[in-house]
């Protein structure tokens, strides 16, 4: 029998012969550990994924649709047809306070494929990746896909707000820093960085020729205003800067697997090798649908954004009356990210809301630095009467 | 001004210092170098990529359509649904000699995010990935983004057959080769290995702990026969093999971007760990419609090859009146890969020929080791009509 075959035979860590280090080394998903313990029970209230429960509106729909129909199989583009990067240009234009050239638009399979192919780009093995947390796991197992460290920053807390402390966030890099990675609106925990700091952190990574990978995935779910305050908005066209981007959560098409990256334009033609190397594009039928989102969605998103804003202050108001839970409800993204007092290991707790209330909650440990402890996440981009369904069974737990 | 935005506002080589070296050096794509200069021409017919001139057949694009009323938008299984792992599996099991299993089977944006994944999976900065070329060139520059070196085995010609030397490719690995890569039935040269070529080549892998990484995106594309001789027809389960395949080429699926790669039980979680955190996942309404491709294709794969076959017949005839021209009929893929007399520079005869016959093709220099000079690649999995037409056009050139 070979080795690699007694390997694989074997237990998990004898797979690190064939396997890459760094791969074996991925942790495990804590979000899918917790929701394997309800899998498939009807009974559970899933609020443990960063997902609506409203299907992707008709019109948009009904767009692929029309494109298959029109036979649209064929390749396409590697960066997205010329119309979609226009639109997505239009977009971004219409949004922010700077224009927001085609040149720099590249679609993606999905945000989380932007950025992977920004990390492909620039972490080298050895190299390190600041990030901002507690946030969503990919990103820093993306970088330690690459060989890089992620590094982590977390966010203090001031009054209840979450609040990143930027002298903190540079000391943390250096010289083998190549990205620092910013997740505003954040998720899990909404907090937003302001225009003023947005500035400072654009400044630090210019002078210290540093990329600064901004994921600004949940920029449209915002409680006051169009859009919260992006690099978009002050950053010039050759900035040292990527913008990921979805049409996952403001449009409600998670399972389309389509985004895009603003980037410089001088970039374009490497960002293309990538894509044909890692994917080699989206789906050609599925790019209508992502024009009409963006060009007949506006008032979904305002519907969709009231939406979420019932289910926050559902949410807000019944943890507000669980003695043991502190939580200041969000400006930002659809999240409940709250903490419960006595409990310090809330992979074991998420699991027995699970079975002893029926509500899928994420675990605060999925998130890194800063969500330690008590805390979990809560998805409130769901139906009122499911929220406060949830809330009630909640409530006879979190006693 | 920063460094980095100097570097961007300089030349190509001075992007070096914020994106990685390994990236920077990539090849740009020879094949879309060539159809820039007829791109948008309605008077060029387009012979230069891998892709048929039918659309997808409507039963499948239909089930897509059903999957999108039905409003299946949400995020769905990483690896792919059971539904679809286990038809695939259902369909290798009875394409091939031995059973797989669908814990085996996940699910890829297309099958260069199979080859690519398998990359990220095994390929250290400084290992290398032992190729048998002439081969299309996503595979080496996959391997050339992990930092890995691509290191080139050329197949040698006899009697005007493609055909590998075992002992070529044995004596080209070394301690940091980590990978061979195969590509049979193969993309450009139609060369297909044979079942005792096979045999030696899992046992080397297996005795010298290296991975052997088979796209058999081609496997059914075959002018005898159901399939051609597959690593799944000699493989125990948890040999060191990945068998990554596409919905692209007997589908007629190329604006899918859906594959899939039979690797080890055991790696299973590993790979939806790298699915994630590249893609996370395929797109969920489109699962159902690769179902009915394997369920319901198998006439129109059959269909499609003998549409292949009599492509092949009329270019082989037509190429066989060039004197010029050297080309023997391959077995296997939809391609002609033929040499002209008196040409040694494939990628300016490649472009003259878009000027001057109206008809594109790709250049053998986009291919690698064996591919170079005179040779062009013609896919003729194209309507007869525009076959005799192209090859009129030709014959004017190639005098």
């Amino acid at each position: 029998m070979s080795k690699i075959k007694t390997r694989l035979l074997g237990k998990a860590e004898s797979l690190a012969g064939p396997v890459r280090a760094a791969i074996s080394a991925l942790e495990p998903q804590l979000i899918a550990d917790v929701s394997k313990v309800g899998f498939g029970d009807p009974n559970v209230i899933p609020l443990w994924y960063g997902e609506s429960d409203l299907p992707t509106p008709e019109f948009i729909r009904r767009a692929a649709k029309e494109a298959l129909d029109q036979g649209e199989t064929f390749y396409t583009y590697t960066r997205g047809t010329p119309p979609l990067r226009a639109a997505i240009a239009e977009y971004l234009t219409g949004l922010h306070e700077r224009p927001v050239a085609m040149e720099r638009v590249s679609l993606t399979t999905a945000g989380m494929n932007a950025i992977m192919l920004m990390m492909e780009l620039t972490l080298e093995r050895g190299d390190n990746a600041v990030t901002v947390t507690p946030l969503w796991p990919n990103a820093a197992a993306a970088a330690r896909i690459m060989g890089a460290e992620p590094r982590e920053v977390p966010l203090g807390r001031e009054q209840g707000r979450w609040r990143l402390d930027l002298d903190r966030l540079f000391a943390a890099c250096d010289s083998r820093t190549r990205l620092v990675f910013v997740n505003s609106p954040g998720n899990p925990t909404g907090w937003m960085m302001t225009r003023e700091e947005q500035r400072a952190v654009l400044d630090f990574c210019r002078e210290r020729n540093i990329w600064l990978l901004a994921d600004e995935v949940y920029s449209r779910i915002v409680y006051h205003g169009r859009a919260a305050p992006s690099f978009l908005d002050i950053a010039e066209p050759d900035d040292p800067l990527f913008v990921a981007n979805s049409f996952s959560k403001a449009w409600a098409m998670t399972g389309w697997r389509m985004g895009w990256v603003v980037a410089p334009a001088a970039l374009g033609d490497t960002i293309a090798e990538l894509v044909q190397h890692n994917v080699s594009g989206v789906a050609t039928f599925l790019q209508p649908a992502a024009v009409t989102a963006l060009k007949e969605g506006e008032p979904f998103v305002k519907e969709f954004v009231e939406r979420c804003r019932r289910g926050r202050d559902i949410v807000a108001d019944q943890l507000a009356a669980m003695p043991r839970v502190r939580f200041t409800p969000p400006e930002a993204a659809f999240y409940a990210f709250f903490e419960v007092e006595g409990v310090d290991d809330s992979l074991a707790f998420a699991k027995r809301l699970v079975r002893e209330a029926g509500v899928g909650l994420a675990p605060g440990a999925a998130f890194g630095k800063g969500g330690e402890g008590g805390y979990l996440r809560l998805c409130f981009a769901q139906a009122p009467e499911l929220l406060a369904r949830a809330m009630e069974r909640l409530k006879r737990v979190i006693v």
